[in-house]
């Protein structure tokens, strides 16, 4: 088998060839920034496929309204609100009545957010969806390669509740935990002032240990966090499941009795040695498989 | 069976859903226009998809400059200059020989146009690419909906090439047609001063009577065009057939002498009369297909 991170390592070399003085944030974080008026742009782009990232027998709406949720997401993670997307939709379906239930789950989260769709392509095979999200940053962008030793780690919200949804959605029972999968709602509120205190950001899409483990090679640190002190939903397992989609960030200890990262979950702490310990009770737990990689 | 056309239509609703000061061309044509620094920001999205848009035994080399080039016509398109681009992949290949040779075709193009790569993402299914290309006027952008009654309408190449090197290929025949429909050239150079001349332009990538169809219809016109003044490889199917990425544009007659026009293949004129007219010797000919259409 393959792995994501092996294949990313192909494309490696690219990330650095020409030079473009446009382009102030390029490959390798949540999302890209692009020089602009006033505010720069940060540009992203996330692909849900069928099987993969959704199930097969998902409503249209749910896939429309999910793909371009998750895509926000990594405006998010950057301190940035959206302002307009595009979408490449590869489909195989004939029947028109699909497309029409389709459409409605892109209008519903556009008028959420206040986006307007600026463009577009549709080709014919197995359903996929690749959402170029645009935005804004509020103050300024996050990056994930900006951790400070000694930095507290926090999360938005309690992880394992989309794992929960799609378990309830396959076991036919009615939970308000489906909703959490197939409709995440993005923190933007919280991405605001998490764009004024915070020193990195990611956001939780293949699970804490893995997004975490991104922030701490980017950043060149380490961090140790508390078992106890991460609200999960479901066990221990939530912490490398992903589908989250709360967000991950550091910030200096000074803001602790902040009146917004205070209402946070402190989990942990940037440390100097680039490894990642997870303290349960009185042991320290290995995390081995750090995340979710659709190749492996 | 369902058309593409068909499907755009359910997207329709949503053309001029919300409102956004710094979007200044939206959906509905080859690019999206978006406000920035001294020049506005250029963005499109296309998907090449295995066996609809390459064979599936393309070299992943061509595969990747293939997609980024008929990506990056739509720039040209517009009048644009190409800057950066992010990529969303999907392939199940395992073999991470073949993402070494995916990446070579992305930096050779990268490379040809001077461009950055800002991002992209990955994930397992049939191979598919989806590119996003970014990039800034030259002069003005050049709209679809802009051609006016009495325009004279030109293509900057013979068409069909592409159509013939695919056919070559297949045949084990080596001639230099392969090169046209596997690395078809951007013509940024024809662009430049079509963004400074022309009242409309499009790229042919879905057969020159589909795409003139389009300024047509955007621009409430129609056309008469002479079949014996069009440059063609093969045979009148040139003309429907597609994978040219040729630029077609309209100007007015005043420029007919100019250096640059006077260069380009002028095949016809813009009517008032919103329907699309094909002479051949003393008859009129009636074109039904008017191009390519990946669902039908």
């Amino acid at each position: 088998m393959i792995s994501e991170s092996a294949i990313l390592n192909c494309f490696q070399h690219l990330v650095d060839l020409n030079k473009d003085d446009n382009v102030i944030v390029g490959s390798g974080d949540d999302a890209a920034v692009i020089k602009s008026i006033e505010k720069d742009l940060v540009h992203s782009v996330d692909i849900s496929k069928i099987n993969s990232h959704f199930p097969e027998d998902s409503m249209p709406q749910d896939i429309a309204y999910r793909s371009i949720a998750v895509a926000l997401s990594d405006l998010a993670a950057m301190g940035a609100f959206p302002s307009f997307i595009s979408i490449g939709l590869t489909s195989n379906i004939t029947d028109l009545k699909w497309y029409k239930q389709f459409t409605r789950g892109v209008e519903e989260i556009l008028n959420e957010y206040q986006l307007k769709l600026i463009g577009g392509d549709i080709t014919n095979g197995e359903i996929s969806v690749c959402v170029n999200v645009f935005g804004y940053a509020y103050e300024k962008n996050i990056l994930r390669s900006t951790a400070k030793v000694g930095d507290l780690i926090y999360i938005t919200g309690p992880l394992g509740e989309g794992r929960k949804g799609l378990e309830d959605w396959k076991n036919n029972q009615q939970t308000k935990y489906i909703k959490k999968f197939f409709k995440p709602k993005v923190d933007f509120y919280k991405s605001k002032y998490i764009s004024k205190y915070a020193n990195s950001c990611i956001d939780i899409s293949d699970g804490l240990m893995k997004d975490l483990s991104r922030i701490c090679k980017s950043s060149e640190v380490g961090a140790e966090i508390i078992y106890e002190n991460i609200p999960i939903t479901n066990d221990i397992n939530d912490l490398s499941y992903g589908d989250d989609y709360k967000l991950c960030y550091t910030c200096s200890p000074e803001f602790r009795d902040n009146e917004f990262i205070s209402q946070d979950f402190h989990i942990g702490e940037i440390k100097s040695d680039t490894e990642i310990i997870l303290n349960k009770g009185n042991s320290s737990i290995n995390f081995k498989k750090h995340g979710w990689d659709s190749f492996e």
